[in-house]
């Protein structure tokens, strides 16, 4: 075996992964570990330092983000070829060296991300076979550019499945593809160029929507049973986006009679729309389901959204929207010429996996394992933090809110997680001012490892 | 075998496939073919009616694409549950009805449209077996969202296919992929809030560009060697979008001079930069090779551009864009939020495309295959077309236009080709008043389809 041997100092401020992690990347750029190399499997290094094997793979996963090492299946660990950039940021930059920035934060070993999912439990046999059926050339139809809307039988896949699931009743031809909510956002400020917009404050698209068109939003706060409408109607706002699944990040659910309220306003106005982003609503562990704003509506006043990539994918990038009547003939009349933003091929995996079954599969099984994922975070909290936490929004969904009662302010409990090599989430990012509060997502750490980490936090905050 | 029975007319305008289109939807809407029947095969079918195997697949794949027809590979051809809008349809619609917009017409039986490949030659195969590489539980890290911009291995290979194959010198980090090339000029476009943008005229950035920015944009003309860089400076733009390898539609090769003229006038103004869009630069069938714009700047003022929809697959849809450094930290300082939009398992199954050789034995291939497709063309074209037609544009990519000196206006020869149930398409739609030539996309027919099609064209037009 290739001889790893770093100094690591368990009484160091630094983990031990973020240790071998710097060791092996400095072997690297001074040439001691030349390309091709292959590394020692995350097992054999792991009894060799007598580290976990989670330490182990902590670190190579970071070199493999950062280009210094390439995972190859079924063969183990290579070192990569520096592209130059990446040797001359040891010292001699260019004055036009442009720096990979870098997207995941190497320093924790629990990550609290709300963005993930239950990585055991993905099922690649059955994406390996439906790929199979798809990738043969008698679909070579799939070759061709395909419907700008999305090919109609994806459509009408899903169109059936938010009718059983969510009592949305729509035409799979008001339905539009694309590649991320995000992108079908934006399309949606094409279509509502003179929309002034209202957003749930705190809030997801208080983010992204004040971003885009900072100088037409109007902040609304929320009550218990989320956007207050009368504060809605005050405002001058025309389009409302709004969770009432599951508000993000507050979590509560939007009762019959609010979202009846909020039918009512858009029905008082011309103009008037309501954007409905049900992107967690597959998870809901108690109470009756409510139905979808879009199944209550009876004048073409909601504008549908949901995803595959939370429940079952982050990656996949596979959003959908139902559009009303009049919008959709604006799509149809002004931007139908971009192309389809989703790889047909992926369009026809997901069909299938829709038509044959497997979604409805999958959603079942992860419901289970999320529920008692969410039982454990709970439980563990409410075990490990002396009568001081208040646990917000735990109905639904992938993530909880936790405040803490310990005078602590949010960015004092970030950086004291941190400390203990955990990774909670501000709730200020959403335009919060509660100042004690967290939030955790649960999908993609295990049970195991929940546990641990509530212990981490415990230690780190009291 | 099911009987079906459709009374054709060899006689009427109507082709015959479309006849039997109308007849088989026209059966479904009134029940007499009820869900789940099986349809006989195309050969079956085809064989029994005395017709050819195409004329049967056109109607088929026309059902198929308008959700009445369901294909099941190695299985065969369903009737589809009709949904109620598509049953609907048939007379008593409610008020609210959402008619499909049909993205293509099945009007015809040979199409020379641009955007299409070979489908004969595409390596399902090698998709097959890199995909079952790909999915298997070790690659879980290909769950996670990844990098905005990308997969950094997956930009590190194709910016080592870049500097091989085009000159163009770049390091992964200042690259950004995305979903196409409309999405990732949207994204430019927000990148360039203050531009004013030149186009070519005629060109296919003209329409674009020119839909979203109408208030900034200016139309350029050409002369012989591209872009005019006096009436460039003239327009007071500050962004020029080119297509130097293959000026879209017109097909000239922009030459190293005019480059270097174009390049001297982005240094002469602050904020000025030029968008290279290298859309079909793979294939070139005479002449050297000019590098590309982005490999001859030495001032970070090209924005360099490409695509795997155009020479691999155009339904897959993955596009690639090299900033320059002002832009790439405009983008990393204010755009880092937007999710990347292509799927990583689309990302790594592309990769590895690249890393292991097989693009570029496709490109090789394909460039034989249309070349001799292009040679194909052109031979039939002075073949069939007595003295009166002008070739333009043949020296690389994947149409050519041709001027048809009949007395002919554009309209008259595209309806005419229509009655001879072939699709030529329209420089019209491009900005060009020259009012005599068509646009001919060759990638998609097989050569005997060419072969025929011409002879079609010949007797529209002769």
């Amino acid at each position: 075996m290739l001889e790893i041997t770093p100094k690591l100092d368990n009484q160091s401020e630094k983990p031990l992964y973020v240790q071998l992690y710097d060791y092996i990347k400095q072997e690297i750029k001074m040439g001691n570990l030349t390309p091709d190399i292959k590394l020692p499997s995350k097992r054999r290094l792991a009894a060799h330092l007598s580290l976990s094997q989670n330490t182990i793979e902590a670190a190579y996963e970071q070199l493999i983000a950062e280009g210094y090492l390439l995972s190859i299946p079924r063969k183990g660990y290579y070192v990569c070829e520096l592209d130059q950039n990446l040797a001359d940021s040891n010292g001699q930059q260019s004055a036009n060296f442009i720096k990979e920035k870098p997207y995941q934060d190497p320093k924790f070993l629990y990550d609290f991300t709300q963005i993930g999912v239950d990585a055991r439990s993905f099922p690649f046999g059955v994406f390996r076979k439906l790929t199979n059926d798809i990738l043969r050339s008698e679909n070579d139809r799939l070759l061709k550019l395909g419907h700008p809307q999305g090919d109609y039988d994806f459509r009408k896949a899903i169109a059936k499945y938010l009718y059983e699931s969510r009592g949305v009743c729509c035409s799979p031809s008001q339905m539009i593809i694309g590649a991320g909510t995000q992108y079908l956002i934006r399309l949606l400020f094409q279509l509502l160029q003179e929309g002034i917009f209202a957003v749930e404050d705190p809030g997801y698209h208080r983010r992204h929507v004040a971003f885009e068109k900072w100088e037409r939003v109007k902040m609304i706060p929320l009550d218990q049973e989320g956007m207050m409408v009368s504060r809605l109607e005050e405002s001058g706002a025309n389009i409302a986006f709004v969770t009432p699944s599951h508000q993000f990040p507050c979590g509560m659910i939007m009762p019959i009679s609010r979202r009846m309220q909020l039918l009512h306003w858009a029905n008082m106005g011309e103009g008037r729309y309501i954007i409905e982003d049900d992107y967690d609503s597959e998870f809901r562990y108690s109470g009756k389901p409510i139905p979808a704003l879009q199944g209550l509506d009876t004048n073409e006043k909601v504008v549908y959204m949901g995803t595959f990539s939370k429940a079952l994918l982050p990656s996949l990038r596979v959003s959908y929207m139902v559009l009303p009547k009049p919008l959709i003939e604006i799509y149809q009349n002004e931007y139908f010429f971009y192309a389809q933003t989703v790889s047909r091929m992926d369009q026809d995996l997901l069909r299938r996996f829709l038509e044959e079954g497997h979604w409805e599969k999958q959603i079942s099984k992860m419901r289970v394992i999320y529920h008692k994922k969410r039982d454990i975070l709970v439980t563990e909290i409410m075990k490990q933090f002396p009568d001081s936490a208040e646990i917000i929004g735990q109905d639904s969904g992938l993530h909880v809110l936790v405040r803490v009662n310990n005078g602590m302010t949010e960015q004092e409990l970030i950086d004291q997680a941190g400390r203990f090599h955990s990774k909670v989430y501000p709730l200020s990012a959403y335009g919060s001012h509660d100042n004690k509060t967290v939030l955790l997502g649960y999908a993609s750490l295990s049970e195991a490892e929940i546990h641990d980490a509530v212990k981490m936090l415990a230690e780190a905050w009291f």
